[in-house]
């Protein structure tokens, strides 16, 4: 394999919901994208024993961590510990590009 | 705790190696920088038990992962996991500012 990804070649749109796409992903953690075009909106979840990030790469969103709202621009990372609900809107008006980290890696319980 | 981090807000510059500092935490996960100024290195190391990434957010480095040498230059995400020898050195004449992530975070064993 390759140690090597560079993100702008694994953004995309889906018009049905959010685009995810994986960069690495091992056991112990999962590297990624989530895309939102402009209005799309990732639902308020939580993950139980997993500790996740997003770090904005383009875009803006607004962004919700607990009880806590927030909009967040290119440079901002957001911390969502398990069990925390999170979500996020594409607020701007161009595609929200979001590197996100998940550890452990989903699916391996 | 707030869920929110500028990076911008972490970055920084150690003349003895170089710069560390830590956005978010949690035992799964560490999520932080590392700078390098122009000319630094980061030695070719290994973590057993530990996967991670790095993520250029400034400047151009030349990683080294398992046998593999490239160098990468904002937006390139690198991959290093357990057990794989890694390293880096700042190429470039700006410093090298990475988002890193190691899962699990470090001194959780």
């Amino acid at each position: 394999m390759t140690h090597f990804s560079d993100y702008r070649s694994h953004t995309g749109a889906n018009p049905e919901k959010f685009f995810k796409s994986t960069l690495f992903t091992s056991a112990r953690l999962l590297l990624g994208l989530n895309c939102l075009e402009p209005g799309q909106t990732q639902s308020i979840h939580a993950h139980a024993g997993q500790d996740k990030f997003y770090f904005v790469l383009e875009g803006e969103g607004s962004f919700v961590v607990g009880g806590e709202t927030q909009a967040a621009a290119e440079g901002m990372a957001v911390w969502a510990p398990a069990g925390i609900d999170h979500g996020v809107t594409n607020i701007g008006a161009q595609r929200l590009v979001l590197l996100v980290g998940i550890a452990p890696a989903p699916g391996q319980s």
